[in-house]
Formats: structure tokens, sequence, C-alpha cells
């Protein structure tokens, strides 16, 4: 992938305010694809000690738009939605994981796999996403 | 709906670190309905400028999660999903309320709306919930 | 809304044969509005005896792709998601009514609610539509 | 996997009226896993001449919620969403996948596949089942 384009979309991350609350850090990316980080950090808990489903939900959601965005444009989330299997707990880091399900002119469809530590996998989703 | 239960669902969103980053506010608990608030702030912003859909999921999932222990018990989302109908700018503050569907003894289903200043339906979402 | 759009959905429905299987029967066509009916079925259980999810969802995809086509154009489903709130059964006919959240240039979004004889809500669904 | 649970599981397909409408054939079963086939049949299209998004709901509910029953028990469908990528068409068959996120004793959770004769990915779906 372009160069160019994986700068923009480090850029994009770096100067985010709530991207930097959460403390997603860009690992990869390429056409079609990305993977990111967040810490398993005191601020981003659920009221049972575990990473928040909004604060993954928000995971999944940046990692899936930037995937969208490896062919260029900029993607608007239409939908999005999450089936949340394990409880995030007991990691250091969580990963997740955004891959092409379709790339098209207008609309763009992306999965993500949420991921611990030992690469288990916590959650699963689904985002639509208007590109322009 | 008892007293003590609304205290303690008010006490939940006082102590929590994310919800405190939201600026969430609770405006209305009652048996299997919920509202809360969230301030258009620049701290929770995506790089367009209106507020980020993580967020607007977050703050929904919080408050089907509130509105599904108004009977009582504690809310685990099994599920989630939201669409984003119109961009959220442009407006003070962000309205979210929840509204039963099913309130069953493992398993509770929620309806969620986010609203603007005006009034206007900006997305939709239902969340699905274990309820222990 | 314009009767021609009207006579053309009419149409639509009568000629599909899947639609037949199901026995849909339209009840009413408004501007981001419809309303659908089908019987309880001997052919369209599963096997515990209720309704089938997968019929369930069928009619409330065909009925919110017909409200997506009130203001004309035709309607392609991006997704659609289903809640399974209560079984249909115990009922004579089951009741779909799709109504708009946005209908956008490109893309539509209907929520739905399925109801027994009783107007009792059994399930809640969400589509997306791409407009041709 | 135990054979008698396969035999029941075949013995369901076999006596459904639905799933014999939608000529569904069981392929393969295993634990958290089940693979069938629908063919692309005139009885199955929508409008447009793909088959019915209804259809493959129908099929993907139906795979997914034989692959939660490997492990014993019966599945009941809570929620269920399908992104449709791809129109059906043009293929002789449609292949159904479903695999196991997570099989808990109470709720599962499984994703599907569904592919054309040349095995391209057309829709992804992700189903919640209560185990009953």
């Amino acid at each position: 992938m372009d160069q160019k384009e994986r700068e923009r979309l480090e850029k994009i991350v770096a100067q985010n305010e709530y991207m930097k609350y959460l403390g997603l850090e860009l690992l990869d990316v390429d056409l079609g694809y990305a993977r990111a980080r967040i810490p398993y950090s005191h601020k981003l808990l659920n009221p049972y000690g575990y990473l928040h489903g909004g604060v993954l939900f928000s995971l999944a959601d940046i990692v899936a738009g930037l995937a969208a965005c490896t062919y260029g444009g900029n993607s608007v989330t239409i939908d999005g939605s999450m089936n949340y299997a394990r409880p995030a707990m007991n990691t250091k880091d969580i990963i997740c994981e955004a891959r092409e399900v379709r790339q098209g002119k207008h609309v763009a469809v992306y999965r993500v796999e949420i991921l611990n530590d030992e690469r288990l996998l916590l959650d699963t989703g689904t985002f639509t996403f208007f590109m322009m």
C-alpha cells in the first residue's frame, strides 16, 4: 500500500484526542487490513473490572474504519455490531484486527476480531462504512 | 421502582472512570427504562469533528445496561449494534433513551435512541444482556 | 404517496414466488412506511413449532425494503439484524411494520416491529439498504 | 462428535417443511461446526433475480443453530445479523459454514460465511443462541 496513505492514517490516530485517551497504537495497515492495540488500563474499565464494551467497540470501529481507508478516501460508519464472547481481563493489551469482506465504491464491509495477549478470541464484530 | 435500586445505579455511574470521561449524566431511570446525557465535547470527537461512533455506542450500551438493571441484578452485554443515521454535531448535548423490549430471567433486550438538542433522532441501537 | 408507486410495490409482492410461499399480504404502504402480514402456517415453522426466525427475518426484510421504495427507486439490502424476544406461536397472523429512521439518497435505514394478533411485540429489527 | 447427535440433527433437517422448501442439504457437522447447501432455485429468488436475503439468513440461522447443537441440547435464536456483500447469482449452489466463537452453558455465539460455487465469500453473519 501507498506510503503516503499509511502516513495519513498514522496522523489521524496521532491527532485524535479520544484515540489518545484509549491509548490506541496503530500496529499495521495494509490494503483492506489494519491492526491496533490498546492497553488494559484502569480508565477503560466497566464496573466489573474488565475493559468496557464501548471501549472495545470504539477500538473495533476505529481499526475497521482505518482498514477501509487503506484504498484511499474516508470512511463514515453506517452501522456496527459487536458480539462479546469472553471478558477482556487478565491481559496486558488488547489487539484488534480488521479484514475486508468487501470494499465497494460506495459501501465497505469489514470484520473485526479482538484478541487478548494469548491470542484468544474475545469478541467479533462487523462494520459497514460509507466511503467518501 | 425501588429507591435503593436507583441509588445503586447512580453510584455505578458516579464511580466509573470511563463514564466520567464521557461526562455521562444519568437523567432518569424507571423499570425497564433509562435516560442519560453526554455533552458535545472536544475530547469525544472523531476526526471529522462530530461525536465518535464509539462514544455513542458506549453511551447506548451504558444506558441500556442500566435500564436492564432496574429490575435488580447485573447486566453483562452479550451483543450490541448501532445504526448511525445522522452526524452528532451542532448540538450542546446528546440524549440517549433505552426502552425494554423484553426483560427475561436470563436474557434482556433493550432498544435505544440517540437524540440531539432538538430531539432529532440521530442513531438507533439494540442491546442484548445476560442477567446475573 | 404516489398511486403508481403503490401499484408498483403491490405488483412486486404479487409476482414473487418466495413471497407467495410466505403467504405475504401487503396491508399498507405510505412514504417511509409499510405494513404486511403472514399467516401462522405449518410450512413456515421451526422444529419447535413456532414461526421460523428466518421466515420472520424474510418478512421484516421485505417489508422494510418496500418501505424504503416508497420514495421511488429500488432497495438492495446491505445488512439486517433481528432480535427475537418472544416465540411466534398461538397467533393466527403475524404483522410486520417498518418505519423510516433515515431515507438518504444512497443509504436508507428502517426499523421493524413484528407483532402477534394481540399486538404484542415479538421481535425487533433494523435494516440498511442501498438505494438504486 | 457423537454419531447419535449427528443423526438427531440430520433428522431435524429431514423432517422440517420450511427446510425442505429451501432445499437444504446438510453436508457436514462436527463439534462447533456445520456446513450445508441450498440450490440456486427459482422459488428462492428476490425480485432482482438473485437469492433472497431472507433465504440466505434462514440458511445461516439453521446452519449456525445446528452447529450450536453439536454439543447436545437445543438452540433458540436470540438474535442474528447478516451483511450482504455480493449478490448470490450465477452459481449452482450456495454453501453456508458456521463456526463457533463461543459455546457457553447458556449462550452460544457462531459466525457464518456464505459462499458461491467458486468459494467466493458472498455474505457474513453472526448468530447468538440460548441453549436449552
